[in-house]
This record gives structure tokens, sequence and C-alpha cells, in this order.
């Protein structure tokens, strides 16, 4: 990312729930995505777009993908319909370097559980209560203009354990009002990419017009933003009369000069 | 794993090579799987059984899995042939604390893919070359009784970038005498289960009759075995009355009480 | 460790508080550490010993160091008394493979804070409130036995930012009834040694008379003791005639062959 | 870091070899220190200052840390001569969010071993040797502009076992003509300072003068740069009446309210 290039973010929401659930529907009446990009959109360094389950490719196609810096991601009851093609094209992306903020009910979803290679279960409870989130490390990017902690009024409830492998950093701990803990903000590298997993954002509440989690958003759009230059990754053979140090070939082959490996 | 219960191996293997290249069956008269188990079988409290390709649901039925404490995996030309179903049985098992050992062309086994989320691709030649494996931390239970390094008198070669996510810890590193290098030993931990991503083996060279390699898989099958309690994973609902502490429900849900959650 | 030789573990405890104040005195008659020892005595696997602050080299010499396959640390108000030379001792000790529980207040021991490389700080309050302390991974050797929380009644609050590396892994989170969480149990691998944090243990209160305490320290011990072959680490000159490939030295040397590099 | 402001590196050199041996002066006659600095100076967007362990405070004053994003540090026969107040202080910075690169012998440094909590030892030898670097993850900012590899033609050798904790990420392993293999240059981050250790630069080789190196330094200096916002750790204590939740106060304790803990 150059600082004078704007970050591109794609925000994907699967758009069943605020269709078929009037709660829902009244608290973001033109979608969740539209909430999470209009929180976004209140940084003038980003470019947003929205893309959702029902578009064609689920509005990620190639093109979409090639130019997104940043894809967001909320999904819930319909996981099981997003086309595998499409996630592994996500994930290809992701693993070239583009960033990926996963949310709430998201750990659930192919992406994730494909990059993490772990179940990504938890434990859960639907009682609108409170949830404290603790900044676990204060100098941390995603944490910037926060105060020690901050509170969502109604959520619903994760706990541990979360099925997660190890992550690099641990940037939020939640507390719940029913007694419970999660570890609501981690992230990961994978390949060049950076992932970042923010645990609230339940459907039924306004939590995304809620401040600090359009704050947390915005810094942790420009915290996954690429850093490096893009990587094709590939297994490429080099043949023996490129190899750095003169060998001569030994033994027996399988493969021909040049060929490609199996997959 | 207790000192007194034997730890119980499954050595799966593709099983092609050996019935296609005459280069492969005159090393491997029995196939690569038996001569793994041979070597592991040097081990008196390990029991080894074998599974290929070709059985039954590749061997690997919910009956054997069970059964099995370590699994070692080796295939190439016919990772495409492996059926997701068994591939996703193998991740749960991983998950609840089965040990994993991947062998060399593994590195692009569907199971292994699946557990890093990374590309896992590399660089390679088939010239026969001199491997030597530098042991980084002698004092890991996967070194046991190996020098400061040893040789392989012949190889593929393997070269970085390793598409993986950073190892836990790194064990063994290769230099080639072609000029290049290789994360040849590597461990992670995903749910409960241990991994160990071990390099060499490639099919057309008697890599694992050397005693050395013999000696890491027999140090790496008592490391990776089950070390806690069985866990089964699942995402359980915890209904409101039996919060740790008294809540009271507030606010709107799409969910009826003790009921899954999407997936 | 062999599972036919016993785990010898060495409690240290700064044995201070015991003796000036009434409100620990009347908890932990025989000092913290004696109770801490009791626990651990529960494992027929384990032979235990103490060591305290007062006695000479805080009763940790080299001969007792060499035997110890464990080492539990407590201390509080005396860590500056403890003299560096023992710290540079217990330290090469894990290096080479000795497991080590660092306990409570032990975030601020100069071996703790040694061994991590960062600040070791956290939040607190005496209040004798509430903690529950949850599982993070139900499989792991040091949560065998425990239920998905267990709670101790009255503690010490410590709360997050705690300022360690990222864990290795993340075994316990704590819930304070006060609004607080804590990442109570973490451990990190250092050279061939095994860590263990453990938050509870604050000596106003019965902490380590309490079962599922007890229980974790001795699934704690059991865990962290050494399980690969020790490893004196050194710094060693390779002369260019021992190089494995044939090398002719070239350039300018400021070391005469086989010496000793600076540190 | 701002895309506006400059990136403050302080260069910090020991000084020593370049005025007992002709063989250093003869490549580095201003210091190395100096030769690092010119390096850093390509990169328009850095602001680079050295300091020496001669000058009072090794030239690193609380004013000139203050003033430092970057810090980079090579030292080799007289690590024992820094003061250790400094070193706290240095560390004191990081563990803030200055970057830190550390440089090839400075594997020894105290400051080095004391963020990493291990023994930092390896194996070594002196012999002009021919040293290939290859890229773990061409995608990562620090190897911007490399191809695959890139070699120094005459370099001192360091192999494994690099006594270290498993870095956050890998991003060079060398290859040695003599034969070794050498985590050549890794990533961790303390706190909130992110650290680079890069292995090459022995004294007695044109190192720093040739163009991959210092692609490699200015890189870094961008990467480990601050990225996020000052943090000052302490250790607060929360008064009862100050907690989240209303709680009363239950049981003893030692400290009066608003009391600093011991350390």
């Amino acid at each position: 990312m150059s600082c004078h290039s704007p970050i591109n973010v794609t925000v994907w929401g699967e758009n069943v729930h605020e269709h078929k659930h009037e709660a829902v529907r009244s608290i973001y009446p033109d979608g969740m995505h539209s909430a999470i990009a209009a929180g976004l959109r209140e940084d003038s360094a980003v470019n947003v777009r929205t893309a959702t389950l029902q578009e064609p490719e689920h509005g990620l196609t190639d093109e979409v993908l090639a130019a997104t810096d940043v894809l967001t991601w909320w999904g819930h009851c319909a996981h099981g319909d997003v086309q595998d093609e499409i996630v592994e094209r996500v994930q290809k992306r992701v693993l070239e370097g583009m960033g990926l903020i996963v949310l709430h009910s998201g750990h659930y979803a192919k992406i994730f559980k494909r990059l993490m290679g772990t179940s990504c279960s938890l434990t859960w409870r639907e009682a609108g209560e409170k949830e404290r989130l603790w900044v676990c490390n204060p100098g941390h990017p995603i944490a910037k203009g926060l105060g020690n902690y901050f509170e969502i009024p109604h959520e619903e409830m994760y706990g541990e354990p979360f099925g997660i492998p190890t992550p690099d950093e641990q940037i939020f701990i939640s507390w719940f009002q029913g007694g419970e803990v999660f570890r609501s903000g981690a992230t990961w590298k994978r390949g060049n990419g950076k992932i970042f997993y923010f645990r609230p954002g339940h459907e039924t509440y306004p939590t995304y017009h809620q401040a600090e989690v359009k704050l947390v958003l915005k810094n942790a759009a420009r915290w996954v933003a690429p850093e490096g230059q893009p990587w094709i990754d590939s297994c490429p053979n080099v043949p023996a009369e490129q190899a750095p140090e003169p060998i001569t070939v030994q033994g027996g082959s399988l493969h021909n000069p040049g060929e490609a490996g199996f997959r």
C-alpha cells in the first residue's frame, strides 16, 4: 500500500437474514453489508464497494478480487451456499497478499475454516447480554483510539474453547455478563495475507452502528491492507542445469525436464 | 500416551509408483508403505498397520482411525484421487488429537493443505543430489540420537519458498548440493493434534531404508502421539438459564433454545 | 522423561509474606511452598523438594538444579532480592530442558522477565472477588480432568493487557467478577525448556488448597517435564578443515583457529 | 508511521575493530556504522544519525531514543562494555514500539539476548566462503526488489542450531559453501516493537557495501518502523470502586488502595 493510493475494500455480505427477519431489517434496512460499508467510508483513505451472496459469482469475480486490497466477510445461515470455487479464489488472493477481515458468525465461513485448518467452533448464547472487549496490546494499530476496553450493551455470547490455531497476536478478549470469555480479536498471516477475526456483530443488535466497532473496522482495514509486493505462488521445477551450484544428475526420475509437479 | 500401552501407528501409502515404475519397485518391492512400516516396527513400543489408496475407504475407515494414535502419509501422483470425505475424516481425528506425520511429496496432499490453509508449494529438482539435514534444536525428541546433521546421498531437491504457516518449531533445515535450502522438518499443532512434516523420501531413492531416516520417523511417531485426552469438538449452545452468571434475555433471537448453530 | 523414572520437582518459594502477615500465615502455616509441594505430592510419579529465598544460593545450587526436572516459582515482594547469578543459572537449566512453572505474582520474577523479554506487566486489584478460569483447549494435558471451567471463590484480579510475547498455546483465560479478563494459563518454549505460567495464587487466599488448582499443577508438572535429551548449548567454532564441504579459506580473519567467539 | 513524516533511524556501531584491525579499516575507513548509515540514506524517506559505544551513554540518551523510530545494532568484541542501564533503556523503547534491526554478531549483544530470552548461540567459521540467502516469503516487504536469492561472495559462516525462540516469520535462510545452513533473516514482536535479525555483516568483508544488503536494510527500516501508537507500559492498580462491574471487597490485603505493586 502506498500512502498516496487509497485502500480498496470489498464488503461481502450474505444478505439473507435482512430479508427474512423483521428484527434484522429494522436495524439494517439496507442490509448489514451497507452498514459495515458506511462505517468504513468514514475513512477517506478507503474506497468501499459491496458484494453479496446473491450476485453472480457472489460478486467476487476475478476482476473484483484483483482490485480488492481488503475483503470483509459476514455470513451466517448460508455458509453452505457459498460455492467452493469462489472460496478457493478468495483463498488464493489472501495468500497473494489481500487482507481479510472475518466478522462474527463468519467463524464458520468456508473461507475462514479453510485458512485456519481447524474446527473454528465455540460456545454461544443469544441473550442480548453485555459484552466488554479488553485491549490486549494498546499499542497495536487495530486498537488505535480505543481506551483500555469498550462495551457493547447487547450482543450474542461466544465462549471458549474457540477452535483456532494459536493467533499471531491477540488484540481483544471479551468478558460477557453471563460469565464467559472469548478471544474476540486475533490476527494470523497466511501466505502474504493478513487475517483479522473480529467477534462482535450479531444480526439482531445494532453493533455495526456503534462508534467503537466502526473504529476497529477502520483501523483493521488499514492494518490488513497489503504491505508487500504481489507474489503469485507456484511450484516451479528448477532444471539441473539451472541449479545455483553445478551438479550432475544421478539416479532415476519420474518427471521430464521442466515438467509440472503432481498436485 | 501411557508408557504401558503401545502407540498404534497407521502407515498410509498411495501405492501407485511402485506398480508403474521399475525404478521404484526395485527399491521398494513390497511398496513404500511396507518399508516405512518396517522402520517403525523397530520400535517395540509401536504397533504398525498399513493402509493404501486402493483399499475401500482408502483403508481409513472410522474404525481404523479411531484405533490410530499416529498416521503417516505418503502420496504423490494420486493426491487428487483421495476422496474428500476421507480427508475430512482424517482432519477431524487430527483435531481430536491423533498425530500426523506428512512425508515428502505429501506437502501437496489434500490433508496437509487443508490443515495448513496455505499453498504448501515449493521449488524442486530431481537430480539425485546430496542432501544434508541440519538439526535446529538438538534437544528436541525428534532429533534424539542424531548428531549435528545427517546426509542422504541421493535425493530430490525441495527448495524455498515453502508455502507454509510459520511452524511452531523448526526441527531440520536441509542444505542441497545444487545450492538450495529447505525447511525439512517442522511441527504445528492443530486442535489437539500434533503434526510433523518431514521432507525426505523421493520414490526413486532408497531413503526409507536409511538408518537416520528410520530413526527420525520412530522419534516422530512417539512425539506426535496423543498426549492429552480425546476432545470431540462441537459448537454447543448454552441456554440463558445455564449461564454461569444469572442473566435476563434481552433483544431478538433467530434461534430456538438449545438449537444447533448454522454451519 | 522415562515413564519408569519419577519426575523431580523443586518448589521454590519466596517465603516472606508467611512470616510477616498473620493473614498469610493462618492460611499457609508451613509456608506457601509447603502447600504447593503437598499438592504435587498427591501424584506418586513425582518427587518433590522445596527451596526458599533464605537458603544459601536460594536453595538452587548447581547440584539441586541438575537434579531438578521441573521448577515451580512463587515470589512477590522480594523479587529484587534474588541474586542475578542464580537467575542466570536457572535460565541456563531451562534452556537445557528443565520445565518451569511460574505462579501468580511470579509474572514479575526476574527469571520470568528474562525468559520472556517483555514487561510482563498487567493491571490488578485486591478485592477477593470471584475468578472463573475457562479452558481454551480441553484436550490439552494441562486441562486433564477439568470441566469447561472452574471457579476460585476469592482471588486477586489480574487484568489485560498482560505484557507477554504471544504464547505458544493459550490454556486458560479468566473471567473476573469485577469485569476484567486475563490470559491465566499460557505456555512457551525457550531453548528446550517448557514454560507454563499459571495466574492464581494470591497469598491472602487459600488458592493452593483448592482441588482444581492442585490438579492443574500436577498436570503441568508432568507436561513441562523434559521430553528430549539434555543439550548443553555453546557457540562452537568449526575450523575450515572440518567443514562438511571442502573449502579454501579466503579473506581476513580476526580469530585464531578454534578460538572462542566474543560474548 | 505517517507517510508524510520521515523515519528516524539511529545506526549504532561498536566502532572498535575499525580502529584495531587494518583489514577492517581498509574496508570501512569511516567505521562500519558510517557505511550502514550511508546505505540507509539512499532512502529519502529516512533520516539517519549514528551513535557509537565510545560516546557518553553510548550515544543513546533518553532524548536520542525518544526521537528514534528504528535502531540498528552492530557489535562484536565489546558486547560486555555496553552498560546494563543503556540496554534496559533500549529494551523499554522497543517494548513501546521502536523498531530494532540486529546485525550479524549482534546475535550476542545484550539487547538481543534480553529480548529473546534464549542463548542466541550458533556455530561459526571464518573462511571467507560464499553465502547464498534464499527468500522464504517473496511477498514480504523486507524482500521487496530481491529475486529468489542473492549471494555474498565472501562471508563468515554462521550455522544451526541458532538458539532463538521460534520467529514470527522466517524471511531468509542461508546456504553456505562449506555445507551449513542458517536462519539468516527472522522477525519477532516484543511489546509493540518489531525486531528483525539479519545475519550478514562480518567486519573483514565489504558486505555493507553490497547493493542487495543495503536494499534489505532499507526495506527492513521501513518495515520495523512503529505502526501503532506509543504505549507506556505500567502495572496499574485498579481500585475496587473503579472496577467495571460493582464489587464488594472481601478477604485480606497486603496493599493499600492505589499503591504500586512489588517488582
